[in-house]
């Protein structure tokens, strides 16, 4: 066997191993018996291992270095090549005692999350957030690179990112949104009624899977079902499913997030088959793959033009709950601006804002040595200073989201720079697609077309920076998504 | 690492290839979007390979054999290493080009059997059968046993057994049940016009989520599901699931496949945990787990005892289609008798004639040599003498079932054995318990408590032989299936 065909035999296994235990994490999350959970996560944690074990192996190591020196290989080969290298140094440097220690951690930190969370009791998390990112913080040390260690997380989460572009990103949403925000808060109507009435989950259900008409999923390829919390799920093009979870005294979780996670799903089942077996899979990173869900999920599904088509269908279902509900007033329903606690239930022009406070709290643990005991206070202010509410509690605060228990940071700012890449692409798309036009002719297939020639095919083969470059003929511009915003909620608001 | 540590480990490991073979198995035969299947299929057979070169190594065989000429092992683990033995060298000696052959030619000759059913075509399946005939008979020369292929098969299936107990078992079938089928099918009053009728399938639904209830199967460690045939599947007793379908115009499938698969879940359920992970987990065969399901199906389902209490129930959900039928009617429904061509569509009182059909074929072939040109003249001989009917096309005939394309051989015998062994426990457990009483009670769980202590909880730790033995006093009678089919059908039939 050749270097190269030795190290296609090898990813080829590592995708059947990430392919079984994807299965079982689908399964645990949709269904398994809530009894099968120790048996499952101790099996689980053998095929992990085993997987792990064949990863990090001599044999891998030196037939990567081989395939790095060679100087014939075909471009996908190189980049797959280049990718599996980068990959493996992020871990194989750490001690194995140490990378065992750090995942029994996070096992036991998930829980003492949940538990300080449902009883608005930080202190009881304080300290295993502490081992998290000391441990964070030394595992970056072991990786010898010439970055300051947020700019490594940053980094990790989105190739070509660091601090330096996140903060140029952020002073332009503090300077130019926050009041603007602030503008529309002031202007605000009555709250529109509907929005609190029932809605039966058999017709939420309904109505998604009329989505999946509308959005051109493929069910041959795919899959609906339900979860506690939403999610895109694939191993392969052939194979990527979604879920939702039904609110009856909240339709728009369903839809949104159902709209939402097609997005995820369509960029998957783009992707060109060529780059499947190799490293060069899937999308080609955080922020452009969150960029194809806010485009599905706020460009066109929060759009006027997508409800003049779509409403008198969702109006038929909902005839008790919607009878009395005008387009206008529902188009204004589904863009309602307040301040909110909570990221999750944020409204697309608020969302941002509080990305912007997880950002701000994550540099200043990872960059300015912020003492723990010192972080409520902070995030508290930060609410204050950028919503203009008071938190009362860490419940509705710092400890809402389940990110850090897992030892995930640097993650949130790619949720932002998604949603401001959208804009970017929307504007980029326009030049070329009537995009109006195509929504209201009920042709979502071609703007799907169009994302797949522009984006989707290349999974990973192009990196973010590269991708933008091509599609906008710019880099990463934050204005548009200022502009894109100032469009939309501007008439609809101020006037 | 002793080498009973090392033999756990093993072990172990084995499992949770299983487990992640077993789940990805469910999500294929539940849901798993069809587009999935040749990427699915790739995985699933690295992964299948990486636990079969972990069986086959030779550190395992040394450690087994090293535990094998140990004389200080615990009885679990000395039975443990014996299974392992056993297992391990039904396959080590085949040589692995071959054993990779024949799994390839299992997987073509599912779909060739599959065209061949659906084209009424024995010809185009006859070469692909020949071919699994003659590796099967090939394997078991590797074995070196010293018994009969068929035996060796048989044995297989059910430990214990051997063409001279089955072809005893099935001289009582032929000379005590055959003529008193014909009696009975001689005697039948009208066919109940009700089974007809459309029952829609989400109030089938509802009832099977109310029978989980009757017979107790707890929720928390089980789950019920869609498939296209129904089964049970289960990894650990903390997660055993079960599926039905639900034809609308054949209530009893969903009803009784589902009290079926109950009776397998049961058993799984009840097992204790201390050989869960030892080779004693699970049912100790096919026949004793088929006389848990036959038990539950028949002995419980069928009877009259268990509609005097929960015919109101089905009555209330399916108001439309059976508001004129009394619990008489309905009863001599779900045990009407008539002559079919089609297994798993038939009563519990023809079945028995249909497994003797098949056992009789497959001893024709591993036994007397039959050429596969003669084979549809003489199944389609046996249907003539022991059902009374002409079989018309092959597809109805001999191409009905799957267990041949898949290499099943002495697999069908078991159905019947199962169906036998649950009269005989039925008499046993009559001694202790008044079932009528405890049925009519709508106390299944007293029934489940005493199956768990007798049966259930022993897993493969005693043979079904010495299990048979210990339950009931005695060996295997065929009379008392004899005795339970005429006490139920003669009144109902003949008075």
């Amino acid at each position: 066997m050749t270097y190269l065909e030795q190290f296609k035999a090898y990813e080829k296994k590592l995708q059947a191993y990430q392919y079984v235990l994807n299965v079982v994490g689908w399964d645990s999350a949709t269904e398994a018996p809530k009894g099968a959970f120790e048996r499952r996560a101790e099996m689980q944690s053998m095929i992990a291992q085993e997987a792990f074990e064949l990863w990090t192996s001599d044999t891998y190591l030196e037939t990567l270095k081989a395939l790095e020196a060679q100087d014939d290989l075909s471009e996908i080969d190189r980049k797959s090549v280049k990718k599996a290298g980068e990959a493996l140094r992020k871990v194989n440097k750490i001690p194995a005692d140490e990378y065992a220690a750090y995942d029994k951690l996070l096992a036991l930190a998930q829980r003492t999350w949940e538990e300080a969370k449902a009883n608005d009791d930080y202190d009881s998390f304080k300290e295993t957030l502490g081992k998290i990112i000391e441990t964070s913080k030394r595992f970056i040390t072991y990786r010898n690179e010439d970055k300051a260690p947020y700019d490594v997380l940053l980094d990790d989460y989105e190739a070509g990112m660091s601090m330096e572009k996140y903060d140029a990103f952020f002073d332009v949403i503090r300077q130019d949104l926050v009041p603007f925000v602030q503008n529309v808060l002031n202007n605000r109507p009555e709250k529109p009624a509907f929005i609190d009435r029932h809605f039966p989950k058999a017709k939420q259900k309904e109505f998604v899977e009329y989505l999946n008409e509308v959005f051109a999923y493929d069910l041959d390829k795919g899959l609906l079902k339900e979860s506690v919390h939403p999610f895109t799920w694939n191993t392969h093009p052939s194979d990527v499913r979604y879920t939702v979870r039904y609110l009856e005294d909240f339709l728009f979780s369903s839809i949104f997030a159902g709209i939402h996670e097609l997005g995820h799903a369509t960029y998957e089942m783009g992707i060109d088959e060529a780059f499947t077996e190799t490293r060069l899979k899937g999308g080609t990173s955080m922020g452009i793959h969150e960029s194809q869900s806010r485009f599905y999920e706020n460009v066109i599904g929060r759009s006027y033009a997508f409800w003049t088509v779509h409403y008198d269908r969702l109006k038929s279902i909902f005839d008790e709950a919607l009878h009395d509900v005008d387009l206008d007033t529902f188009y204004l329903g589904i863009n309602w601006v307040e301040q909110s606690f909570i990221r999750v239930e944020a409204d697309e022009l608020t969302y941002p804002l509080h990305i912007m406070i997880r950002y701000e709290c994550e540099r200043a643990i990872f960059n300015d040595g912020i003492a723990l005991d010192d972080l409520p206070d902070l995030w508290n202010q930060k609410v204050r200073d950028y919503l203009g509410i008071h938190v009362e509690k860490d419940t509705d605060g710092l400890l809402q989201d389940v990110h850090w228990s897992g030892g995930a940071f640097g993650y949130f700012p790619t949720y932002a720079l998604g949603s401001a890449y959208a804009a970017q692409i929307y504007y980029a798309m326009q030049k070329e697609l009537d995009i109006e036009a195509i929504i209201k002719a009920d042709d979502i297939p071609q703007i799907n077309a169009w994302l797949k020639d522009k984006i989707h095919q290349y999974g990973k083969s192009k990196t973010p920076e590269e991708l933008l470059l091509d599609v906008t003929g710019e880099p990463f511009n934050p204005h548009y998504y200022i502009e894109y915003l100032k469009a939309k909620y501007g008439p609809l608001y101020i006037g």
